[in-house]
């Protein structure tokens, strides 16, 4: 039984502050105020995990504790199988995480694998220690709602409600941004304990046993005029349809189940929590086919309500595809979130960007947050979310930001940091990073890239790109993984860390890969023909070959 | 109408060598004496291809044309798309090609991107310009048919012959390495202009129009004890029952049509070479149809074969797999060539190692040849091959040479040649490559990973490793693709290519680069089990932290 806490201060355990990041993220990473399930080493996402085993996490840390400066360290679905000579400006960690062959990437291959101790989940950011708890995802989330209001409603959310489930890791991000975006929400969540935690770390406001509670509690909040999150517990499949049978419709339906892991991440309707988690071991495939079967309940519900003028939307989790491959055909007529409300920003190298105090020390963050206004002083909406980030987010683990920026931005933002380091004001380095949902770093047909405009939403060639450029660039750790958000089979991306540790060779690092990193998002769009993306590269400078080529010759 | 010709000497066209390598390169690839169709862009195997169409051709060549020492040129399946700035380090080409998310991992889905010009074929060394011809793959067909003597005729080939099929780009390759392994051919080719294209390069020795013209030539070379390739004119899927039915028996049967790529990769039964061209454009649907129903014909005579005791092989073109889904289920029965024959060679690091000389020189390749003669003294089979090669081998394009070497031989030849570039010895920079069919470089369930001690056959973390770690340790350039030998779904590789052009900047990045890139399949291999990769590890100060830990602690 371990309690995992990543050291803070500022003196070193490793050679060097590259390899310290490393060594401080990966446990932080299992800290218990971060993950799910630290004790499998599970971060967050069904079963996004940190390391293969506990061997191997230990073999990680040992290794990263003795890491010459011109040295990397080679993980393979979170093992550690390598130290390889390179050279200072390289990478310090390089990561693959649960990539298949086409043909063989599939669940049940995978499982496979996985129960061998050949493979691991790696998620998005847990197998590339790059979580920061659920405040990652709050952004996002409040930026989707935000559009939301802005596209149904006028700009006004007052008054309005929002139906979700699932309140683990990600999910659990859901009410804290509904609220602050001005909606009501309740979101229904089978496992009670996480509705606790997330009142524990106000994320949510209140808990209801029953949908009578829930709705009476929602109703006497609208008719005072406040803005509440509530927590109901209940299986997904069968609410949903209760509510809708009974005649009480939300503004907005979402979900945030773990539908993409259809044996971890989903429990079936009419099971309890214990016969679940034993049956996955046990029968996965009997789990797995009442798991469809519900989610099949569930989006059959979405679908009524987007037929009776609910905004109906699909939150990232592949949902939709577990409902259509058991026979719901209409499963795709709501839309993923990215291409209704999230596409435009990725379009400009906005995404979720990030960044941690490796000190510990809250005020670095709070150091940072000004830095960021006044290098971005007349964006009000991101002054806005600053200050409510600030008020309203409890840090989980190291203190962190999430800050959703353009490709103008990132690199102006982390070369400040790097210089408040140099100079003392921050009392540690800092670690930038971001979510691999982002704007030129995955390939995702049912969410990120979900109907792009020239149809090229499989094509994975950018993710492996945006990779390989990171090395080049010199980012402190870079990740390729299959599956993420949305399961084996349906997305590949990429991660990049890089640490800002005062000096000048950071300075250069950082420049070339907080820029190459979003600007080939931004390449990534324009070459798919959206043209606030062609103008964004004009902007910034970013060449595009055959666009310009195209121009020149006349025939754009 | 273009015809291509790599420029030679030592002048420059871009601003150093490592642009001016990739420049040559891949003008190189196109040269009409070593692609099979250069017109259509394609090298080998298929439709492997060097650019995506003729624009991104002239792009790729003026942008490297105008590359800065701290540039990289991003390219996207055969197109340019971003020129980043990173630093000297780094790779100054990235490429990923063919690469599509597991689940649309189809021909259909590739076809269809294909056809919208969304994307391009790669194959291995297509794509990664750093195809050299057929002699790229003799040394390998030679290890395999040498291993094959060995292993089944008590290491005497004298009077017995191979019955494969399959002239094209590689498959060109195998009459002369099977005569120079001692073994007399015959290879069914359909395309009466391939025959004669290896007559000319020396590669073959005579083509028969019929069956009985060439078995008749057949026995009295094998009468004369002479060692003999003929061409044969036809279908193999016919050409294989019929010998069956007549009761002529081979003493080794394999195959080289391009059947991983149903539409445009195998001629079926009954069909004309026009009549096939044109229907893959036009009704690619009832092509695919007919090609496989035929390649389960071949496969089926190749059973029989077997079952009548003929060394039965798949030579890397996933026609087993063809024909399985077709329905043929003992398709798998007979094995494929690593598992068979070279996978004792991946274990200890070696592959297909290659190197051209950018003078144009032939000379400059005798000089390395000598060279590697005197750094490896004591490798006999080593000094045969050279030999042979220099020979019996015409050059195609620039001057080339392929010489199968380990873990840890080939970062010594690559600073041994960029030593010889210093001093003057050679007349200008080398370029040093390899297959992606390497040691540590690629998954392919049906071909280099078929089989593995552990099951591990589909995890494709480790050639994104491999890539990631070229990229770190500065390769010249990088590629990742998708697809090659086998076809859509069912691989997942990668490519480096690093330049020796006398500078120290070079010799440490050889250094590194040469050394990882083969290591990792020591690693990958030890990590699957191998005891011959344990010893391999340790004899070359490859460190293997789970495997260490675990004799350290006493497990092992
Ligand atoms: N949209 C995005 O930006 C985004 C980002 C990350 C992850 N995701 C996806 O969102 C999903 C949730 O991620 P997470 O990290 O919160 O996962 P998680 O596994 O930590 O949490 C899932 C939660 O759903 C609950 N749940 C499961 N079945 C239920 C049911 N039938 N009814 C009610 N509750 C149920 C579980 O108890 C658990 O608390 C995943 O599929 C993930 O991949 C989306
Ligand atoms: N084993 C290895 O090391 C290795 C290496 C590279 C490629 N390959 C695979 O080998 C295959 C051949 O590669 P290539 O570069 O020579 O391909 P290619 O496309 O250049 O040549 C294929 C040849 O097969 C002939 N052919 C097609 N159908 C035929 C039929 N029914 N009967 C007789 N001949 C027929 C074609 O006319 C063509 O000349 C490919 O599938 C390739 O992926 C194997």
């Amino acid at each position: 039984n371990r309690r995992i806490k990543a050291p803070t201060g500022n003196k070193l355990t490793c050679k060097n502050w590259l390899s310290e990041a490393a060594y401080r993220m990966i446990q932080n990473n299992l800290d218990d105020q971060v993950a799910e399930h630290p004790q499998e080493l599970i971060v967050y996402g069904g079963i996004g995990r940190a390391a293969r085993n506990w061997q191997c996490y230990d073999e990680i840390l040992e290794r990263l504790v003795d890491l010459e400066e011109d040295e990397t360290l080679l993980v393979q679905s979170g093992k550690p199988v390598a130290v390889f000579k390179t050279h200072a400006d390289s990478p310090r960690v390089l990561i693959a995480n649960s990539n298949l062959v086409g043909h063989w990437a599939t669940w049940e291959h995978f499982s496979e694998l996985d129960k061998r101790g050949l493979m691991m989940y790696g998620q998005m950011t847990a197998g590339s220690w790059i979580y920061i708890g659920s405040q990652g995802i709050v952004q996002g989330t409040y930026e989707t709602f935000f559009a939301i209001a802005n596209q149904h409603f006028l700009g006004d959310a007052s008054g309005r409600w929002v139906l979700t489930a699932g309140l683990g890791g990600m999910g659990g991000a859901q009410p804290l941004a509904a609220t602050m975006a001005g909606f009501c929400m309740i979101a229904v969540e089978c496992d009670e304990s996480r509705i606790d935690m997330r009142i524990a770390s106000r994320y949510l406001d209140k808990k209801a046993m029953g949908i009578d509670e829930a709705i009476e509690m929602l109703n006497s909040a609208i008719a005072a005029k406040e803005v509440i999150s509530i927590g109901l517990v209940g299986n997904a499949a069968s609410i949903y349809n209760e509510l809708y049978d009974r005649g009480i419709l939300p503004d907005v339906v979402t979900d945030q189940t773990s539908a993409h892991d259809p044996v971890n991440g989903y429990l079936p309707m009419g099971w309890t929590l214990s016969q679940w988690r034993e049956g996955a071991k046990q029968e996965p495939e009997r789990v797995r086919d009442a798991a469809v079967a519900s989610m099949a309940h569930q989006v059959s519900a979405m679908l009524k309500f987007m037929d009776a003028g609910v905004a109906a939307v699909d939150y990232g989790n592949n949902i939709r595809q577990m409902a259509l491959e058991y026979g719901v055909k209409r499963a795709f007529d709501f839309p993923g979130f990215v291409p209704a409300y999230i596409r435009p920003l990725f379009c400009e190298g906005y995404g979720p960007f990030r960044w941690v105090a490796l000190s510990g020390d809250p005020n670095d963050i709070y150091k940072t947050d000004q830095k960021v206004k006044e290098l971005i002083p007349n964006d009000r909406h991101l002054h806005h979310w600053l200050d409510m980030a600030r008020e309203k987010i409890a840090f989980q683990g190291l203190p962190a930001r999430i800050c959703w920026v353009g490709v103008e931005d990132r690199y102006r933002l982390g070369m400040a940091f790097n210089e408040m380091v140099t100079s003392g004001e921050l009392s540690a380095p800092i670690v930038i990073g971001r979510d691999h949902l982002d704007t030129g770093s995955v390939a995702s047909p049912n969410r990120e890239t979900e109907a792009m405009a020239d149809g090229s939403d499989a094509v994975a060639d950018w993710p492996l790109l945006n990779a390989m450029s990171a090395v080049a660039g010199g980012a402190t750790w870079v990740s390729m993984h299959h599956g993420g958000g949305v399961g084996i089979g349906f997305s590949q991306h990429s991660g990049v860390v890089i640490v800002a540790d005062g000096t000048d060779a950071a300075k250069r690092r950082i420049e070339r890969v907080l820029f190459n990193d979003p600007a080939i998002g931004v390449v990534r769009h324009a070459d798919a023909g959206y043209e606030s993306a062609i103008q964004s590269a004009k902007k910034n400078n970013i060449r595009l070959p055959m666009i310009d080529r195209a121009s020149k010759s006349g025939s754009r």
